[in-house]
């Protein structure tokens, strides 16, 4: 099958691209490099069923283009601003990155017929709501400009798959780690000791408690979800059934550093607006397909701080 | 109160402006006149507290402009495309019309500090949902670029309120008929029998059952949300609790006409992709506020097809 991922050498991106490529696909990951880098997909360079093209899917000649080079299959849709707190100064970035690159990605889709789509939604979608929150949840009230995209982008994948016979898989998912991992907490903590090794100053007052999800579970789960669900839409939760909180990392990454830093607590359950403190949500349909992750979400921080703190300090 | 309508020489935006002066306000109807005309607002040229704008809200800084000339306490946000059917082959209409309007508008009244927004919504952001659909309900899979559009609207506005303290009151709400209309059934088969007076052809097998809610009546509905609900986001339903079926539609019409067509009825029961051909749903929240409809659906029927076939045979 020929594939297009975009956000392709991105954190996410660029697993799933080793896993399509292990499968016998030929891949072209497009990614902007705003968050994605070369060196994630480098092991791939000599690979004849790799390309990587820079572009950014925002631009729709240019994503156009591309669908007229190469009749894709399938397109992954991995590319979207990452960054939740940033967008708060500059919701511009996630209009352009998160909802516009999917409305520029269906609408060359529609005109080169291309008929599967497969996108990384977010939990963020459905706001600060309130139980085990199922794939069927309303309202759906995102308070982040990130959720908002992503939800734009699932209303449009769904008006484009009944108007033109475009089948979608759709995971939503929390904080995603590991390595390759280019934002998030982890990575922030590590960032401000490689700064100042003697303190570390977390937002908020340690006890926002998520579920973080290691980076190949997901990738599983989003390659499950598309080898066994065939319904015109087909969405699924993703996540581990268990939460870490933030003073549980900021001490995980602080033993790691190894510099013995004094860890400051800020005040209040959020990090900033838009920060959703608690959250738990029902991954049935998802386990009902078999998955299971690999990683709890304790396991999967211990893990990504290795590997963070690990290339930090060689 | 300073007040903006988006949309304001537009069908129910030209109603809105009507109410707005009434009470005293003093309101700025901004339109770019692609579905609006001058003519829904000749009545208020002499108007002191009236000003007429042509502009498309989609342009962000002619829209940032506007703001920073009059500083805005409330916006009333009507402009959008509203032909459901046009978009099927260009959904950049309902991109640029429906969606790209709203976040122009928001990311201005985040620069100026406006912190009231009264929404236009649909009730097509459900897509096809069983039941008595209430202003909870999940999922939503909207299946016009429309009810996308307009769903994406609601997502930005929800996290922009959050982000930046913008208070919002969204209406969702089917079929709108009445004086100075611009688009819709009846709209479109006095259409048809101007130009052909011995035939009327139907999309459809004329089963589809709709709510039709007179323009006077939604107006009066939106007025008492903003009036009587003051939670951070206030979501309700209007409608009237009755359908009208395309069949009865067509023989008002017909009737009116006076010229005896021959009525043909197609197949299947919608008229298009993206039409859904029935639904119901729940208008609790809105009664509880006070809110009754004066027409039935029927009713708002046979007093537009008067009002259409009056000026068109006139």
């Amino acid at each position: 099958m020929h594939i297009l991922v975009t956000g392709g050498a991105g954190f996410i991106g660029s697993h799933l691209c080793d896993r399509l490529i292990e499968r016998g696909h030929s891949v072209v990951a497009a990614d902007n490099f705003h968050l994605g880098t070369r060196a994630n997909v480098a092991h791939l360079a000599n690979e004849p069923r790799f390309e990587l093209v820079e572009m950014d899917v925002s631009d729709r000649p240019a994503t156009n283009a591309l669908f007229g080079r190469t009749p894709f299959d399938c397109v992954f849709h991995m590319a979207a601003n990452s960054d939740i707190a940033r967008s708060h100064a500059d919701p511009s970035v996630d209009l352009n990155n998160t909802f516009l690159t999917t409305f520029s990605l269906l609408d060359a889709m529609r005109q080169h017929d291309c008929k599967k789509l497969v996108f990384a939604s977010t939990s963020a979608v459905y706001g600060e709501a309130p139980g085990r929150i199922r794939e069927d949840h309303g309202p759906l009230r995102p308070i982040s400009h990130y959720g908002a995209g992503k939800l734009a982008s699932e209303a449009f994948i769904t008006s484009f798959g009944e108007n033109y016979g475009i089948q979608c898989w759709i995971t939503r998912f929390p904080n995603v780690i590991g390595d390759r991992a280019t934002h998030g907490v982890i990575y922030d903590f590590v960032g401000k000791l490689v700064r100042d090794p003697s303190r570390l100053q977390v937002l908020g007052d340690g006890s926002q408690a998520k579920p973080y999800l290691f980076v190949s579970d997901l990738v599983a789960a989003i390659l499950l979800a598309w080898d066994k669900s065939d319904e015109k839409v087909n969405v699924f939760n993703v996540g581990p059934s268990t939460t870490s909180t933030v003073r549980f990392i900021a001490e995980a990454v602080a033993k790691a550093f190894g510099s013995d830093p004094k860890v400051e607590f800020g005040q209040g359950n959020r990090g900033w607006i838009g920060d959703i403190p608690r959250f738990e949500y029902d991954t049935g349909r998802i386990e009902a397909l078999g998955w299971r992750p690999n990683h709890t979400s304790d396991e999967a921080v211990l893990k990504t701080v290795d590997i963070l703190v690990g290339a930090a300090i060689r």
